[in-house]
């Protein structure tokens, strides 16, 4: 048996924001027997994350296929503890089938209530990056003043959401007043601007009068100072991402309000998820509650066919999203 | 009784580095009786710190005394805590006499060894922040690898030799050659660079073939892109102050490379001594251990005479210190 899949190839290294041309739809044959120890997966769901552009750069190769988190089903085993049908999250998206080492895969059960591409988005990964930068990161605490950036977008949602949730007053910044009036109205934040529509460091600072104990920072940059720039002693920013500077050579971000930090007492702290998968499954639990307690809410931006993963990709960096950035096999 | 004293103000802000007409000499008389709770302070050494630099624009008020760190020795007292020849620490510098409530006064009993002016810089406040930057903010282990920015000033040259004694490899920046001689001579430092001789990021990642894991850093800058580019996983930046924006409009700096904290789990850490006064004493019988075993040592650059002080902070923004810079009266 030989199954034919279509991957995408990054063909050329984007400069400036990612176009189509930058990426290619490939065709090709996967081996035909598996290994002890693997299993044949159909990609169910893919994801497009910001943090891809970076490597776009520096970090994937050219003319080969791209990788990122995907979910998908076992198709065909060769291994005693993956069966035909289980649902595996797996780091080989960017294609529609793929054969893995089953060591480098996580077993996904869906609860019966909540649909499969939750679990690749707020039930997942991207729901544990916020969790934990809001909780274990910034170690919010209830009162507290609370500004996330990139808000309506798949990590900063979920952040913002978590953030209302442990009590504190949270603010968000989106690209579009559509995005905003989702914030302030569907998932309830104090306040959210609209960064195109004015300096960011005086709008913040209008929604911000008792000042901002922590700042989830999806953006860095233009956002990063202006949250510098009003924050309260011993203030945390959890530094998630930076995608001001992600179009940039070297995905370089410029500061200028630095010096802040050190009569605020203010940590800078970098974190990545990879750190708390151990966390997934208590992470879960607690999400699942508040998804259905209506406390957490969520949307998907999908594009259907693995030859809409470029657009998906070029639409990401142009903020077309809300929420998660998804392509649907 | 009336005193006589002088004092320095403020008599036009700074743009850019500070000028010597940009303070004046003034003569002043104290009120002639003390009420209860206060002595008169005959000042001995006077601090000239970096850290002035920002409140020179923002902060000091113009046509009135500058104030900052200094050693005294009690005049006349109407308390029955302090005598008439206690030496103590007080923040009334700038000026030759000062009456003080002694709430605000912290007695400074010198080791019959160690000079008073050790007390302003080594022993005190400088000393302080250099070991609890190390030690409670980097939290530097043995075996890892240090970088310290201006360290033949006051607080790096305490710094990177407290780095060394905790058993870490330690690269300092400085000045000019005579500086960077001292650091990899007398202060036993394993790596040192000018630099003005080229640029901050070649040099350093030229000394750092096993990365960074500690900054502490003084300068801010250039210094900081350059720490962050070889930064280690899990690194940490004791951020301590920025001079390189000092005398900028707004004490600003300028930082491109801030992303790399994210996938580096990098954290960047503000801290003031003030928040460690408490740990003073302990921290003085550990250091005039290390000063007394020849482990640390210590440079001063001493003014003298009160109409000396703008000289002296004009010369500390322009480099010319090597440690402490004060001014003895």
């Amino acid at each position: 048996m030989s199954v034919t899949s279509r991957e995408i190839h990054l063909v050329r290294r984007p400069e400036g924001l990612p176009k189509l041309s930058d990426f290619q739809l490939v065709e090709t044959s996967l081996p035909a027997d598996l290994r002890e120890g693997e299993v044949l997966i159909k990609q169910v769901y893919m994801s497009v994350d910001p943090a891809m552009r970076p490597r776009l750069s520096v970090g994937f190769e050219l003319d080969q296929v791209l990788s990122g988190g995907a979910i998908g089903k076992v198709e065909a085993s060769n291994s005693p503890d993956f069966a035909v049908g289980d649902v595996v999250h797996n780091q080989l998206g960017f294609r529609e089938y793929a054969v893995a080492d089953v060591a480098s895969l996580r077993k996904v059960k869906p609860a019966a209530d909540i649909p499969l591409s939750a679990y690749m988005s707020v039930m997942g990964g991207t729901g544990l990056t916020a969790y934990q930068g809001i909780t274990d990161v910034a170690k919010v605490k209830e009162g507290e003043q609370v500004f996330v950036s990139a808000a309506a977008g798949a990590v900063g949602s979920i952040a913002a959401q978590i953030a209302k949730i442990k009590g504190c007053y949270v603010v968000g910044s989106a690209g579009s007043d559509e995005k905003v009036a989702w914030l302030t109205g569907e998932l309830g934040l104090d306040g959210a601007f609209n960064y195109k529509a004015g300096p960011v460091n005086k709008q913040l600072r209008a929604l911000t009068p008792k000042g901002l104990d922590a700042y989830f920072d999806n953006v860095g940059g233009e956002h990063l100072d202006a949250a510098l720039a009003v924050m309260n002693v011993r203030g945390r920013v959890a530094a998630c991402g930076m995608i001001s500077g992600y179009n940039e050579h070297g995905a370089r971000t410029t500061v200028h309000n630095l010096a802040n930090i050190i009569y605020g007492r203010i940590s800078i702290l970098g974190f990545v998820v990879f750190d708390f998968m151990h966390k997934m499954s208590e992470f879960q639990g607690e999400m699942a509650g508040w998804i259905r307690e209506g406390k957490v809410k969520y949307r998907e931006t999908i594009h259907h066919g693995i030859e809409e993963a470029p657009a998906a990709m070029v639409g990401l960096m142009q903020g077309e999203n809300t929420g998660k950035m998804l392509v649907a096999l």
